[in-house]
Formats: C-alpha cells, sequence, structure tokens
C-alpha cells in the first residue's frame, strides 16, 4: 500500500491518512511529492487521474482519493481496527464531525493555512475564522464531553486524524480557545502519530516562499 | 424517522439526502425551515445543535447533520439497500467522488448557486466555475464509462444524489458539457425523486430575494 502526500509542513490534507495509518500501525510505502513545483502536478498523475493528495494506492493498484473516502475505506478494509467508534450513534456523530471538518471553515484554511515551522500568534484572525474557531472548540469539547475523552470519541480515531492540521494551525496561530480545547490541542501534539509528522516537518528542507511570507 | 432540510428551491444541501430517502422508499417525515428567515436559526436549532441543514433525527432522536454522514448513515443503517456499490472497488471510488463534491467546487457553489426556478444561461461561467464544470464533467464520464450506466455506477446511490444539485445548477446556468454529460443530466433529470424535489420547489411560495436577483 503506497500514501502519496505533500509536503509535511503545509500539506494538511496529507496529514489526515498519514497520522491514521501510523497510529494503527498498518505498514504503508510513503510517497511525498513537493507541493507547488512545476512538475507536481504530473508526478501526482503517475499515481492518480484525480491529480491530488493525498492519494493512497491499495494492493489492488486503484487509487483512492479524498481525506475522508480513504478514511471511510481504511475503516472498512481494517475492520480489526476501531477508526470510527465501535457504538453505532458515536460513530454518527463520529462522521458528522469529521464531515463539517470535510466541507467547512472554509475561513479557517485560508486565513489560518497549515504551516508547521512558523509560529504567527495572533496572525489571521479575522472574524471569520474566529467564528470558525469557535465552532470548532463548541465541537471539541460537546465530543469530549460525550466520550469522557482523552480523544473526541475515547481513543484516537478517524476525527481526531480529520482535526489534526487543525491543531496545527492553533500552534501557529494560536487563537483562544477554551480550557477544555487547549488541553485536547496538547494531547493531540503529545500523540506519538502527530508528533513525528510534526518532527519531519521540521526536517523538510523545501520551503514555498509564498506560504512562508 | 425525521429530515431537516430548507428551501427546496436554494437548499443544494438538503435535496441529497431527501433524493436518497425518497429513492429508496424509506419513510420519513419532511419538516422543511425557510432559510434567511429572522428566526432560522432558531428553528433549526429545536432539531440540532449543529444549526445546521439537512438533518437528520433518527428513531433514537440522535441528530445527524451534514450530507455526507447522512449518506454513510443511512447506508449502514439499511445494509438492504445498495446506496454505495456492492462491489469494494466501485464503492471505494463512489466515495472519493462524493468525497470531492463534499469539499470541493467552491466556484461552481459560489457563481452558479442552486436555484431550481431560475434560468440563467451564460451565467456565472467565470474560469474557475468552468474549471469545477469540466472536472465534474471528466468524472461523470469516468464512472459512467467504468459502470457501464445508467447511473454513475449502476443504479441509483449515494454518489448521483450527492451530484443531484450540480444537474440543477447546470439546468440553471447551463454551461457547455460533454454529450455523455447531457445525457447524465437528462436522466436524473427524469429520475422520480429528483422530479419531485423539483416540482416540489417551483410549488414553494417563499423568496429569497437576495438569491434571485
Amino acid at each position: 500500500m503506497k500514501l502519496v502526500i505533500g509536503d509535511k509542513n503545509y500539506s494538511s490534507w496529507s496529514m489526515r491518512p498519514w497520522v491514521l495509518l501510523k497510529h494503527f500501525g498498518i505498514p504503508f510505502e510513503e510517497v511525498m511529492i513537493e507541493l507547488l513545483q512545476p512538475d507536481t502536478k504530473a508526478s501526482i498523475l503517475q499515481y492518480s487521474a484525480s491529480g491530488k493528495v493525498p492519494c493512497l494506492i491499495g494492493g489492488d493498484g486503484v487509487p483512492v482519493w479524498d481525506s475522508l473516502a480513504i478514511a471511510e475505506t481504511l475503516a472498512e478494509r481494517f475492520p480489526q481496527h476501531a477508526m470510527w467508534p465501535r457504538d453505532a450513534t458515536a460513530r454518527a456523530r463520529a462522521r458528522c464531525v469529521s464531515a463539517e471538518m470535510h466541507s467547512s471553515f472554509g475561513d479557517l484554511r485560508s486565513q489560518m493555512s497549515m504551516n508547521i515551522r512558523a509560529s504567527w500568534p495572533g496572525r489571521g484572525a479575522t472574524p471569520g475564522a474566529l467564528a470558525d474557531v469557535a465552532r470548532i472548540d463548541t465541537l471539541w469539547r460537546d465530543c469530549l464531553a460525550a466520550s469522557g475523552g482523552p480523544f473526541l470519541f475515547g481513543e484516537f480515531g478517524i476525527a481526531d486524524a480529520m482535526y489534526a492540521p487543525v491543531v496545527m494551525r492553533f500552534n501557529t496561530y494560536q487563537p483562544e480557545i477554551s480550557a477544555v480545547a487547549q488541553v485536547y490541542v496538547a494531547r493531540v501534539n503529545a500523540h506519538p502519530a502527530v508528533a513525528q509528522w510534526v518532527e519531519e516537518a521540521h526536517r523538510e528542507t523545501h520551503r514555498i516562499p509564498s506560504y512562508d511570507v
């Protein structure tokens, strides 16, 4: 199995399935393609006609693109791992918060784009981005209150992987969040798979100047 | 089971689970909340803390918001219906195209917003929106070529429901699309559940002036 990803410093969508696979100890070959290079598109097209990362290439050679589709497909192919909660009601809720992350929070994405190596406290704090932060804070608090933690639905799973890039953004831009959310941020940062991704992002030498300004 | 939706004329996200439930003959009570009214938010909050439509309230009273999470949850609760393709490879691909619809095509959404009663050929044809149209055309052609049709993965399912609002947009704005895509558009328009939604959109009396200009 191969996972095609973008730069670890910048590619928030790539981070999700990578962290998920690492957490559950599923072996995979990583193919990193630097983003925004002249040959980026051509390189990705070698793996997937979608031209997008992340892309999972299963044993059958068929590409599965899109972070949420990869997560659902992995959950189905590895039923021995509780990637979604085992309880049906919790699972429906986990799908809701994951799908909301997947389609929403446009202001957060554009104003506080993921840049793991950067530290820009207070930047990007537009009303729209702060409304997204507030909504995420509420979602996290509701999930943690219902599950009892330590992760959104108890043990680490797809919903946490979907929000891991948000944690990276909160590290960089440091918007005000609740105490409960701060504890969750610290917990995600300390998660071994997340910590490994972050460490590897720091070791990358490729820079995208327009993202680093 | 209740499905909370917005105006049929405008609420593209609501159309998806409604059409899906109708197609598979699953009984549900419809709760329509007019969008952009002073009490819209309060009305939705009676059903779901998310404040969003669509929202499915199952027999357990627990709200499932977000169109894609509703689709996955229905697929799981009604395994007797092939909402996703039965073949695992086709299912992974159906999830990819559905998830791509769910997170992408921002230009199409903003430039060619759903307004079933309107006919505005040529409007909204920005380069970004046309690039989205071209990508969707490619996706449809690839799916139809692989499945043999008549719908994206053979029989009507979640992927078709996810793209039904795009068909509505193509009716209104009439961007140039391939012959294969035109045939698919005609087929979706003729689908009984889609035709019923459209007919009911035409019978609505509530208007949102800012959407109708």
